[in-house]
């Protein structure tokens, strides 16, 4: 076994229930009583998703709002929340955090496990939350219902993590870089959207790795005009900010007709699948550089 | 902040919904969609909960089965889970056992995340798990309704996981240790005295331990008969016993007249609340050792 792909391969071959569905979207749909479950869970790891020396209370929000991010991909209201936390320094911080951000998505926090470091002072310290939605509109939203014809659109500009993660870097603490500690994860577009997209995900990895991932699930290629995606970021930087994730930002697909209740930017359409999955007009962007964030 | 009792004290004051059970319950009960799930993370950390070296087909059974314990002890059937995996070595061994304790107990995998440990090399492995279930009988058993006259009962003998752990720390890795390391959930058990119990639970941390922690839900206490205690250790090894956990039987407190319907242990009777929580026969236990594992 020689990664994380075929890691992931092999426990595709065990989550064969089609509410795993076939672990290549943001969530699991679960029907149960009378409802339909979106399930989640995130890790976040120090030193591979944050920093050493990072104010513990932008962590806590950002396990929360990657989560929540990934219900509001399914059109989801969030139920409720399990944490597994592994104690350490500033844990007073995490819980102000936590707290912050359970109130702002009005998500309960229902149990979950509290474990220690270990003796041994080497654990790089790991989190991990479980979100529980419920679906507020069958059929749930998935990665693979593009249709040919469609078009594609973004709910907000790109850009403002990747410029707030480079202030962060040079020492910046202020609003310039709320956009990477504190991301927002877009539930009431989620909710609002769910009944009209063909569709969506959040784009956590960067808007053209994600949207290869809808292009691949969809069968589909997805021509994007690069010049249509909205940025908070200078223009020269556009190339990366296409590459750059943790805007979480909804990208879906919909009919060209379709009456959104939301203000959207149509950046791109759905073509029949042809050599690549994407295109950047009608050439495939430069794969000599990541798409975005493989992790 | 000085520790995981403060750290989870100040969870309480976050986690009020009713379904949390105050944090004080093996699992959360959340009634949705005209049913009650059951829902319960725990973790597993490299030198905290496991060895480096021990086999991680092992690690995933446990990761797996001791989530399942608190589905049983809430007398519900498991409806799915979600894994956090840190990628390392061994990985293949780690699907192996990840995919026989899924088989075994009938729980799909749903989805889940994989992380990397970083670059630094620093990272103890951790993983954890989310096990939903759904309760077969409501109200959801819990810790906190043990009634004086109440006799206390238990599923079947302590002491084999105390047994193995010492075997497998000699070097013995064969079926003497595999109590220890492939620990099993009662889940019919669990379901079948759903419905006379008045407080039930599993022993994860010691049976002393986890007893006080029912009478101090219900507030009781409880007289245990030390001898009436079904062990799998020599005698000489009984008081060592009683504070050994990982061997995940259920305990749980029914009238005495109550018509079991699987084969249990009378071990005690539940009192008016007095000076102690837990009393051996009429007195309390020696506390200058621990009850159980704390962690």
């Amino acid at each position: 076994m020689t990664g994380e792909l075929d890691f992931i391969a092999s426990l595709r071959a065990i989550a064969t229930a089609p509410a795993a569905r076939g672990l290549a979207d943001d969530a699991a749909a679960l029907e149960i009583g009378g409802t339909t479950l979106i399930l989640t869970h995130d890790m976040l790891v120090e030193g591979v998703h944050f920093l050493p020396g990072q104010d513990m209370a932008d962590v806590a929000w950002k396990l929360v709002a990657t989560n929540v991010s990934d219900l509001a991909a399914k059109g989801a209201r969030p139920v409720g929340a399990l944490l597994g936390h592994m104690l350490g320094e500033n844990d007073d911080r995490f819980l102000a955090g936590l707290r912050q951000a359970l109130e702002e998505y009005q998500m309960p926090l229902l149990g979950g496990d509290t474990v220690s470091a270990g003796a041994s002072g080497k654990a790089a310290r790991t989190f991990g939350l479980t979100a529980l939605g419920e679906a507020t509109h069958t059929p749930v939203p998935s990665r693979s219902g593009a249709q040919t014809g469609d078009a594609l659109w973004i709910t907000g500009p790109v850009g403002a993590a990747m410029m707030g993660f480079e202030a962060l870097h040079n020492g910046v603490l202020d609003a310039e870089t709320a956009a990477y500690r504190r991301p927002q994860a877009m539930l009431a577009e989620g909710q609002a959207l769910a009944p009209l997209v063909t569709a969506m995900m959040d784009v956590s990895d960067g808007l053209l790795l994600d949207a290869s991932r809808i292009a691949d699930a969809s069968g589909v290629t997805l021509s994007i005009d690069p010049a249509s995606v909205p940025i908070a970021a200078p223009e020269r930087r556009r190339d990366d900010v296409l590459r750059w994730g943790d805007d979480y930002q909804l990208l879906f697909t919909a009919p060209t007709c379709a009456a959104l209740p939301c203000p959207c930017y149509r950046i791109g359409v759905v073509l029949l699948r042809g050599d690549y999955p994407l295109l950047l007009g009608s050439a495939p962007p430069d794969i000599a550089r990541p798409l975005g964030y493989q992790h």
